[in-house]
């Protein structure tokens, strides 16, 4: 398996067979924020199986409920995704569902097909009713210059983007039955993110052949380990979607169960991309200087570990510590004691940056700030990942999530949004 | 019934009879936080009734451990409390309940008294061992100078302080069978504030005589609507405590049960405190620029509502908004939809600034964004005191919830608190 760095275009070669992409600026996107690109489209030309997670918050723009409902009729025939962004088509009335419908209806008959057939998705400001007519004249348009080729895959990253300040895309590849089978995906942030799904776009497409059901149980058990182990802010957001489509122009043989090498090569392929978007999602998180790996040990189950993990990586005072390089352990203490998760404070450890800060000395039971070369520490802290560990010594079970810090760049960036 | 500005002195009239206060500067406050007092005393002559609640976080400090069972012990003869700012004494081993059992002997000596109807309380940063000798050393000037006097109540208002940009103090009074009551508190932020009493630290005395289970009720029910209605980050410390003592100095007959005419003045004057205390402490959260009042409507159940408002109050992309003036409704909106609780958003009315942003317009029963003169609406949100209002229209239940405005300076205080 091979992954791309996210900085490079990926070659030809890397691109999953049978998909087309492009791209273009429909003046949605308000001066200010990145690029003009702000509308796209993505086409499979063999049907694709498709699955898809949706944001859990119960305001759910229209686009969320629409494509949900093409999802679910057309799994095993999915052919067109149309995005936008620069406006959200969220709590704006009937005239949302109308918007949507419009999009779907205009694409599937460029493209000869059913609109249950197309993916709808928005992002961007809620509550600014979305100049439809806008998408509706740039679709032909789309629809014409569709190609498959590095560069309109590339132009479908920088489309989906709002605050980001880069594209997030990542590909790689793996084998089924001893053919190459692609998988390349893209995502945007960068606010709003926190787990359960309700955390932003991101559409990964692959050459492999997966039933829908099989496609479904890979791709929930991925988010699981990926996407629902990010957090930016805490904030979840009405649109968010993370779309997977399969369409079998590899030629490798079809997985049609959730068990076996192939099922699991899959996995494996589709987890890379998905936690490399994730981390990506994150390092790019808003006003961020810092990627946070918080991993916590010794907790009663997982389930409870990931609670602390996520408890620790939401404290605002953890994360402006960490903006500021600051080895303020006794903020993680605090954040994990607040998580609902029962274990002695007493008998924990916890190492910053890699070095322990918090634990029992040689000789005795319980832990206390152990000696620690401040300048040292704060040095480590400025490097630009940061790695923070919590035994909690209360059981064998581990969980990790990933966030970053907390800037006074991230409150410029969100006090100024919409003005 | 009258409270007295935050910002005036109490008169001697106003302060409950029968307590003396004292503070010193002993050397625990590092360079930088406010003001140099950091050790401070306050005595009920007449042995008091005491109540308190402490921090629900796993990780307490020893002083909140020991009080807690101080509390338990005297709560009808309490007799004073020890309070030092600039270190929390947790997290450094055993050595910190070595250290608030040595201060609660020593100022029990002082007194003559038993140790456990001592109090004690310590806040400031975590991990790093007390110096507790500087405490020990500088109680018997502690309890040579205790003195009944708004400058005596004043110095321990200011020893209290860490990150608090001013004290926190509030008096009012009430008539029990004729008789005036007092009662006078003050309260420390600033950072570190989320509901259910792992708040802060407070301090309430009043001349009341009440009886220490009715006192303890009245305090329940006080804090459910005053300190656990508040929020400035989310985190909740290890060390914070609300004590309330009442000394009975007043003359004013005894309230042995928790209904009827005395039992009610003299909760409705508990509350006034408590009340202006928390809002006090929000109005000076780390870096706030704006008073946020959050009322959800139209909600379940109270607890319901209380969620909501309490997701809203928690939402970084809410708080930044506030700061920037940005009247971003939307993002109230989705903070509201993640909260859990069910409504349907098409039927929802927001509120902000006092004017109305979403809703059904005439004629129609879907909301949208309503017609906003965005000028008027960032100077409305210029304003210091910023009320939102969000009708659920989903029952009849109602909360209130206030927090502050989240800003670059929250981001540079708790990015170098201790470095």
């Amino acid at each position: 398996m091979v992954t791309k760095k996210m900085s490079e275009l990926p070659s030809s070669r890397a691109l999953p067979r049978g998909f087309r992409f492009a791209s273009a600026a429909c003046g949605l996107k308000r001066r200010g924020q990145t690029g003009t690109l702000d509308v796209a489209m993505i086409v499979s030309d063999p049907p694709a199986s498709a699955a898809a997670v949706f944001t859990q918050n119960l305001v759910q723009a229209p686009p969320v409920v629409l494509s949900r409902a093409h999802v679910r009729e057309s799994a095993a025939a999915m052919r067109a995704v149309i995005v936008n962004s620069g406006n959200a088509n969220c709590s704006v009335g009937p005239g949302g569902m109308v918007a949507s419908r419009a999009t779907a209806d205009c694409v599937a008959k460029l493209l000869g097909c059913r609109a249950q057939q197309v993916v709808v998705c928005s992002t961007g400001v809620i509550g600014v009713p979305l100049p439809v007519e806008r998408i509706l004249n740039a679709a032909p348009g789309l629809a014409e210059s569709l190609e498959f080729s590095p560069r309109a895959f590339e132009g479908l990253t920088r489309a989906i983007m709002t605050t980001d300040t880069r594209p997030k895309r990542a590909t790689t590849s793996c084998r089924i039955g001893g053919k190459i089978v692609r998988v390349a995906g893209c995502a945007k942030g960068a606010g709003m993110i926190h787990p359960n799904m309700a955390t932003m776009l991101s559409f990964v497409v692959t050459d492999a052949a997966v039933a829908p059901s099989v496609l479904d149980r890979a791709l929930r058990e991925v988010v699981n380990r990926t996407f629902n182990c990010i957090t930016v802010d805490g904030d979840s957001s009405t649109n968010d979607t993370l779309l997977v489509l399969a369409n079998g122009a590899s030629g490798a043989r079809k997985i049609t169960k959730a068990t076996g090498a192939d099922y699991v090569s899959f996995v494996a392929a589709l987890e890379q991309v998905c936690k490399a978007l994730a981390i990506g999602i994150v390092e790019d998180g808003e006003g961020a200087t810092h990627l946070v790996e918080i991993e916590v040990r010794g907790a009663p189950s997982d389930a409870a570990a990931k609670k602390v993990a996520e408890t620790i990586a939401l404290s605002s005072l953890v994360k402006t510590a960490i903006a500021g390089a600051d080895p303020n352990w006794g903020r993680i203490l605090a954040a994990a004691g607040r998580a609902g998760v029962p274990f002695n404070p007493d008998h924990a450890e916890i190492w910053l940056g890699g070095m322990k800060m918090y634990g029992p000395p040689k000789g005795s039971p319980y832990s206390v700030a152990l000696p620690l070369d401040e300048r040292k520490a704060h040095q480590r802290l400025l490097e630009k990942n940061v790695s923070m560990v919590i035994d909690l010594h209360h059981g064998r079970c581990a969980a990790r999530v990933w966030t970053c810090d907390f800037t006074q760049e991230y409150v410029t960036i969100n006090a100024s949004y919409r003005t």
